[in-house]
């Protein structure tokens, strides 16, 4: 098997993909009604909500449109800070739907600073939310989300809603008690399981933003999910295998413990930098910042990006992602996120230092991994 | 293992569970785009369509509001034919986005006739779109969809959207040769695979459509979902476990072959029907139009239908759906879709008859299984 170090799908635990294959039950039963309530459960230690989480058969995406759609209507004024392509999808997702959209764009490779945040708010008040993702994906950026959203509620009275799709399970989010309207996340992150489900956790001024909110939808509502969670079933046929697994991997990772997982997640990405240093790669993030999921470094002058993954791939059986958008090319990114052996992680350096050799890039002298 | 015998989810086949619990791949990687590929042409001899197969991770619900929000704009006159609660939801999605939706509703049980949805087109020419169910999965009724494609084509210039969610795999359905615009199908009903992925064919009448289509979208967007597929990739992160189970089911399928696969079907059911005719029990669906995919009979008199189903899943591990919505505690439905084994559906006909008798009902003496 190859060593998947992209920013999700993550490798997936053997007893995880054991579950995968589980024999269907029905989706509107009373197994599925406790797998349900388990799971719900099972995700709560994580987004330190006491509201509602509810889940979602679709993508990260797919959930983020969620989150727009159940809060708001066509014409409200939306901030929309993007410091990446998942910021930008965000406040492209409000405009198709008719949202009057602010954009605040950050310099890729930097974080939203509270204070600009707080700035934009203050430039022109009445914003109906504001659209922000926890950890960019296209730039391994982590913005420091209890600031801004201290910032947010301290300037406005905008929700906050937050991509959090490749942060959460893994590094601390505090959702009620920094005030996180309306959170959204991935199964395919930091949840040890194949993608399929996204989640969302809705504290009590989205839902009440929800109540007056008329952009249109169905598949995605928030309240067909609630009111069909409240008798343990989805709202429609779920995608149960990927539930199976969530099951199995939530019973893991509390085990562990979500803070043992914080730690373990910013112990291996304070390594994998070092190790990205060492080999002279300049880290794409600004450091105060870098995201502590995913890794993006910039490709040396003089080595092909595409080439670079490509040896990677072909040579080691390393899977990492390259640049998105106006990035490809420019900068690889490196996951480390969800089920991980530290092992894993010093292969992958190991082939990329490989790789870089066989492309030409001459590795400093003091370099070892 | 309970017997599962509802509308889909379905039995998965062993060696598609074992498909499931494969690790992780690159969904952006020479792994996916050959996967994507495969699944794809493994589609085509059941939809027969020369035309796009594009690949949604939702359900069927998702892709039936795919199907409106991309082919239509707000206030769009929409003829929304329900024969069941699926059609109604059909017709439902299609006003929450702002269509000018007139219903053409029929008896729950029975079949939209041709000729009823001819005078429909004509009474008020001008529609953009029909809406319709193949079979509904509420009454266990198939629309004559053949000769309601021609009345439509006939008579109106409209887009025929049809949902195929319960039918498409298991009965004939001519995408091409019958002019069925856009066509959907969710991996869980006739594909041996559990749910997660959903199914769009789409024609040129509905990709022209789309170029004018303004009702909002962005996950569901067809457009993204053909521009990626012709780079072998997904336009968000898919439901990667699903499609490595529908490549190995779609390989089984072709190998037992579309027509194979129908004759079994149609079979089946038949006998399921006779068989629940010599038990007493009374077809829902009209039987000129009784589905091959599920089967719905009345709850007898004096038989609490609640009942009837814990029994059937408590005494003798056979899990049926009872009915939806207004329907509820009045009939039951079997499945007998997909992946089955004769000797399955026959032990779940006589755990319906030991149920039936636990409860107080009276089996004609001439019924036997």
């Amino acid at each position: 098997m190859a060593n998947l170090r992209i920013p999700g799908p993550t490798p997936i635990p053997d007893n995880v993909r054991e579950a995968l294959s589980a024999q269907m039950i029905n989706h509107r039963g009373p197994e599925y009604a406790a797998l349900l309530g388990r799971v719900t459960e099972g995700l709560r230690p994580f987004f330190r909500t006491e509201h509602d989480i509810l889940i979602y058969t679709c993508s990260g995406t797919g959930v983020m449109e969620a989150a727009i759609v159940n809060t708001l209507s066509p014409g409200d004024r939306v901030l929309a800070v993007s410091i990446g392509s998942f910021g930008d999808r965000f406040g492209t997702i409000a405009e198709v739907y008719g949202a009057d959209v602010t954009r605040l764009n950050v310099e890729w490779g930097m974080a939203a600073e509270p204070d600009v945040v707080g700035a934009a708010l203050r430039a022109a008040p009445g914003y109906k939310a504001v659209l922000i993702t926890h950890n960019e994906t296209s730039t391994g950026v982590e913005n420091p989300i209890e600031a801004i959203a201290e910032v947010v509620h301290a300037e406005s009275d905008a929700l906050l809603l937050v991509d959090a799709v490749s942060s959460m399970g893994c590094v601390p989010v505090e959702t009620d008690a920094w005030g996180l309207d309306l959170i959204v996340t991935g199964s395919q992150k930091g949840w040890e399981v194949p993608p399929g489900l996204a989640m969302a956790a809705v504290g009590p001024r989205a839902w009440q933003a929800f109540e007056s909110a008329t952009m249109p939808r169905f598949y995605l509502d928030l309240g067909k999910h609630r009111d069909y969670a409240a008798i343990g079933q989805p709202p429609w046929t779920p995608a149960v295998s990927v539930m199976y697994g969530l099951d199995v991997s939530l019973k893991r990772m509390n085990e562990e413990g979500a803070d043992a997982i914080f730690a373990r997640h910013a112990a291996a990405a304070a390594r994998v930098r070092g190790q990205m240093e060492a080999l002279g790669l300049q880290l794409f993030a600004d450091p105060r910042y870098a995201s502590n999921t995913i890794t993006a470094v910039s490709v040396p002058d003089g080595v092909d990006g595409k080439a670079l993954t490509a040896t990677m791939r072909e040579e080691h059986d390393v899977v990492i992602a390259g640049g998105q958008g106006k990035l490809a090319g420019q900068i690889i990114r490196f996951g480390h996120l969800g089920w991980f052996q530290q092992r894993d992680l010093d292969e992958a350096v190991e082939a990329l230092r490989a790789s870089l050799i066989t492309l030409g890039y001459q590795v400093p002298a003091a370099a070892s991994v």
